[in-house]
């Protein structure tokens, strides 16, 4: 055979492979509906239906991954899955997500990244107008940073969970880089502009890199931008964003001390989310400021086993001499071994609410 | 049946219509393989083997889209598909596509539209650094805009292939939103800045809604936002991303007069694209500055029946009274209509450069 007999065949293979994935996934898309008519068959009435269940999405993707032989990758396959799975839930009811904008953030990459592409991405200028549109039921869900410091935006989402009811249904983790740049790649450093978490993170590299050069904490990396491209000497971190903004040159690239500078954020929405069998909780804890009271809070934890995966301590606006504590642990709150943990910290604590459990993030 | 019953009959008929999907999409990405390991054995010593195939690709989501029964919509099987062609290309040979940076811009997301999402994206700052990425081999294909004129850079891109070996191997479109921003949604709009063809694009909207305000014509949609943002009374047309960076207010959302506001990029590489059966062609035509210049270039195009899809002059910059046209029309280099007509043309022109046949934009 020639080169193009070989190959002649070999795409005819693929198109008869492609048929029969074709019409496998529109199987799947009407089993997709039969599953919306039964959920409305039995929706009292009133009632809204719930088309998107989180806990079943992780599921799904897990399995894939479990089972998967190869050639493809099992990330690759779940994110394969995870668009089919996009399609077909956009067939029973197109999702509107609200996410934490403008166009081209992080955030809405995290949203794609979550919910697949088939949804409409709804961007908002501040955090409280992600939850407000939650709240209001103009967007399914929201998606908003959680651990991205640089953006100073941490705690506006945590304290957004004290007056709201929203729930987290979901987490997302992203990479995240940053650059050094300056407006003239050829002169030499003399100060470098950033925010204190992104220089933080960066401290390492720094070192070795510009031992003796000032290093300027500013209120945001964008900021930061800003004057690098204004004082003759001055370099800034920043994202690749930045640099096109303010025209600048990336000297170094991708210089975190960390290669993997994940970011998290969380999917808020309204309903509550059904253990998927690998789960988080997260729950938020006030406590007297006295001695042992963190301590305190956490000791059941320890005792049972219960892994704590983050605490944030937060000053409370109610009582001058209080904290809150935000508190994410494995297991969700319908586990059997959770649910008397979480009623003996609630009897401890001067204040307890609980924030969502979900599954933990899959990609 | 109790709902969970049913919901549980349905959720195991997906899982097993997913076990299947998924053999068959490893099934393909062994093809896949094949193909590469075909393509290699029959690969000349020196030579480089070519992975990717526009019109092979095209052509497959052609078919796609034509056979598809749904309940999947037509465009959103071809999105799936797109997907799984990126993932199985990765297995091959992971792609490398330079883009007109930063991260975010409408120029990435056309990238991405284009390739899938399983290509490694390199933004850079300016035009001509996509096109020297591709020509070094840095990066197997760039992506450019060409009729984005709100960037001030068609001209660019046009200009680049005057001086480059680069061949255009596919276009892509993508629909773009205009809105009106300000830093004091309350307080009266006295000026209006944006880049004169953003002003162009809201004409009629501007003319209804704000028929009396100066409209100011600056060097960029962002260096307007800067503007409004610092000028008491002072709005700007500008995307959402420049109201996030200088903290403005959409006052009114996607104002553009045409609700299908499409931009264009094109696609650069250094192989030739052969035919995919649906095609377009770009050349570069030079002429002398006489009358009926272009008429003449034109004449053979509108005897032989073949559509022009668009047409740009520049002028030259090796003659004085030179200028270049930009054409673009409907066919491929290798379509026997084509041939002829394109001898013709070459035959009557001072200077002539075949910029490529691609396959048109499918999605």
């Amino acid at each position: 055979m020639s080169e193009a007999e070989e190959l002649g065949a070999l795409r005819d293979q693929i198109d008869a492979i492609d048929q029969q994935i074709q019409q496998l996934i529109n199987e799947r898309a009407r089993c997709a509906q039969q599953v919306a008519e039964v959920k409305q068959k039995y929706c009292s009435p009133g009632d809204s239906v719930v088309f998107y269940r989180p806990e079943r999405e992780a599921q799904v993707l897990r399995k894939i991954m479990a089972r998967n032989q190869g050639p493809l990758g099992d990330e690759s396959m779940a994110r394969l899955f995870r668009e089919v799975m996009s399609q077909c839930l956009a067939l029973e009811e197109p999702l509107t997500v609200a996410y934490l904008g403008p166009e081209g953030t992080f955030t809405q990459q995290a949203a794609l990244k979550h919910f697949g592409h088939a949804v409409s991405c709804a961007g908002q200028i501040s955090i409280a107008d992600v939850f407000r549109e939650v709240e209001s039921g103009a967007a399914h869900f929201g998606v908003v940073p959680v651990e991205n410091s640089t953006e100073g935006v941490v705690t506006h989402t945590l304290d957004s969970f004290v007056e709201s009811n929203l729930l987290i249904c979901g987490e997302v983790t992203l990479r995240i880089h940053h650059h050094l740049l300056t407006s003239e790649p050829s002169a030499s450093v003399t100060r470098i502009y950033s925010h204190a978490q992104s220089l933080a993170q960066c401290r390492l590299w720094l070192d070795q890199n510009y031992p003796n050069v000032e290093r300027i904490a500013v209120a945001s990396n964008a900021e930061a931008a800003r004057r690098a491209s204004q004082e003759p000497g001055a370099a800034a971190i920043a994202s690749e964003a930045a640099a096109e903004l303010y025209a600048l040159k990336p000297v170094h690239a991708n210089i975190e001390d960390q290669p993997d500078n994940t970011t998290r954020f969380l999917i808020v929405g309204q309903q509550p989310t059904q253990s998927s069998g690998d789960d988080k909780t997260s729950i938020l804890v006030a406590s007297r400021n006295e001695p042992g009271a963190l301590y305190h809070v956490l000791e059941p934890f320890h005792r049972d086993g219960v892994s704590l995966t983050r605490i944030e301590t937060r000053p409370s606006r109610s009582g001058t001499w209080s904290y809150v504590f935000f508190i994410d642990f494995e297991g969700h709150r319908d586990d059997e071994r959770i649910v008397p943990l979480l009623a003996e910290i609630q009897s401890k604590a001067v204040d307890f609410k609980w924030l969502g459990s979900y599954p933990k993030a899959v990609l």
